[in-house]
């Protein structure tokens, strides 16, 4: 199964049946920017609603039948050019010895807060301890659009420590924060198992099928520039290293993101992480970024998640003013595809959303990049 | 009252009477960097937990006496070059009509979603509704050395909105922002109402004897750089042109100071705001906000507050590396001091942090600017 799976991930011959946005994470000439949503499978959609009145959340994570369900909901609905694994970025917790509620914030079972629990962890390997995920993206090919291709995900390793460290969600992180400047030796280890199990998580997603690689590190921004080297890229860079490995060994190369939050302090460190895609979040102007992230890294993002709570009409002047911004940038060449941009919300859309906006704002990113700039 | 503490808070003549944050805040050329700590009164001391088990939080806010005297408390346990009036930025909505509670955290009587709830706040005079504030700054101008000058100040428009709107702190003030985004109209009427009571609030400390006015707008990272330009941006400088209006009228010209949290992404925006001084968090380097903002802009910050909680022996090489940073951007000069940097916390200090810290913080910066760089 996995030698079939990582055929039918090599990367396809250019043409028709090579979906645009795989053509745009390689950094190709478009005929227009794509477009997807962070979270498109998820609360705001009452389908997806309907479906948790009869399941709960991880329920709907670790049954392979739900998982793929909910994240084919969004793909007609928006008519997004890209479809992304229905998960959450701590289901890998629970094969590290830490379990995950959700209520719906995360609340982890036990906080990892010294030497000791450092040291009862364990590095997780998917195929032992989430292979319903992989059954999930098994199903998923077999399910999507040949022109809709599945994207993978994982948390970064400083992220996933973030919340280890934390015991849930936080505002400022205090506890983790704490813990790396007073023991940086133990925050180290800990980032390192949790790279390894990233690794393993991401790779795995890779051979069971997913056709991108995404690594979101929204915690990223919790710390200044010069500890951001020392903490958090790093291990990503790892991971990412980890999962385009396999595209050497096994032909399966496959595009990789890296979502960094609050990163517009130290844009330039992401050049050379060795993701294809950086996605922004709306903090930046995409213009700024293709500045300081040079010519040859395909930039992901932006639209401030709130502006889909306004007005639908107010909706394409916003999605025009971010893909001016990214076209901004682009060297020589004014047709809006050629910004290495692929359109995307700066963080995941918001639960209050009403679904019309979120098709309306794909529709606005077709119509307008489809346009002579 | 007013005439005499006016004439108090002049520009006082250069020379050693001249306290040096002051003169640091007016870019000139200085023997070592200043230093003080943004919450630097407050409840990681031991001195002030003691008088809160007496007084709850606003009634040390709404006592001058007891306001005074915890401004006071860090002044000398700490040595720094700078006091700051015990206060909360909330304090101004009792006089616009909104009650707060401290929880200990805000949380507003009534929150503002709509034109009616707009209309129905006032504009508060701040010698009508905060007098306790403006008696408290003289009461301290008697008490506080001087060389030591005193620092008053008030939350920005856009920040104060923000609270006003969502009803207390958030993550990420989504009904706020929703209101942004679906009636611009009306948080364009409530930034305006805030406009005139922050404008009235921070002139009347100056008339009252404030040597600074600091405007902190902590949420204004919320936006991306096109919105900040805004919703965020022109009610702060409104504020910043009122408060140095009185120096041009009244002969009493006070440095201003502009904190925006997360402004990595609008920087350059922040050079023609009308602050003498920009207040950085830790999410830039100082050495790339010397080049966004151009040579004439005195910096403040950008510690990581997170750093005080590791060893104290690791503060010394965090500070140093804070101040190489700033100094980095000096042009042709490789003196500490003659970067135009204030050193500070990049946020409040946090309330876990041990006072020895704060302590060795505010010494390093002293010993390591005073040597040759």
């Amino acid at each position: 199964v996995i030698e079939a799976a990582a055929q039918a991930n090599t990367t396809p011959k250019p043409g028709a049946a090579d979906p645009l946005f795989l053509r745009a994470c390689r950094g190709e000439r478009l005929e227009r920017v794509p477009v997807w949503i962070m979270r498109q499978a998820g609360r705001y959609l009452p389908e997806y609603r309907a479906l948790r009145e009869r399941y709960d959340f991880l329920t709907c994570c670790r049954t392979p039948d739900l998982a793929s369900a909910i994240t084919l909901q969004p793909v007609d609905r928006l008519g997004v050019d890209a479809a992304i694994l229905f998960s959450d970025i701590l289901i890998p917790l629970s094969g590290m010895g830490v379990e995950v509620r959700f209520t719906p914030g995360p609340q982890l079972s036990t906080p990892i807060r010294n030497a000791s629990d450092v040291a009862k962890l364990r590095v997780a390997d998917a195929r032992e301890t989430t292979p319903f995920v992989l059954e999930a993206i098994r199903q998923l090919r077999g399910e999507l659009p040949t022109h809709v291709p599945l994207i993978g995900f994982a948390g970064a390793p400083f992220t996933m420590a973030a919340y280890l460290v934390e015991g849930g969600g936080s505002r400022s992180f205090d506890a983790f924060k704490a813990l790396l400047y007073r023991e940086p030796r133990i925050a180290h280890r800990l980032l390192d198992l949790c790279t390894e199990t990233v690794g393993s998580y991401l790779t795995e997603q890779v051979r069971a099928g997913a056709q991108a690689a995404m690594l979101f590190d929204t915690w990223a921004g919790l710390l200044s520039p010069d500890d951001v080297r020392a903490f958090v890229l790093p291990y990503a860079q790892r991971v990412l290293k980890t999962v385009s490995g396999i595209g050497v060994t096994e032909g399966c190369a496959v595009p990789t993101i890296y979502y960094g939050g609050e990163s517009a302090g130290w844009l330039e460190d992401c050049r050379d992480l060795g993701a294809h895609v950086i996605g922004l979040d709306w903090r930046i102007r995409l213009a700024e970024a293709r500045i300081r992230l040079g010519p040859h890294i395909v930039m992901q993002g932006n639209l401030d998640p709130a502006v889909l709570l306004g007005p639908a009409d107010d909706i394409p002047r916003h999605v025009e003013s971010v893909l001016r911004s990214a076209n901004q940038g682009a060297s020589g060449d004014s047709a809006w595809a050629a910004g290495g941009h692929i359109f995307n919300l700066g963080h995941g859309i918001l639960p209050q959303t009403p679904p019309d906006h979120a098709r309306r704002m794909v529709d606005a990113v077709r119509e307008i990049s489809m346009r002579p700039a």
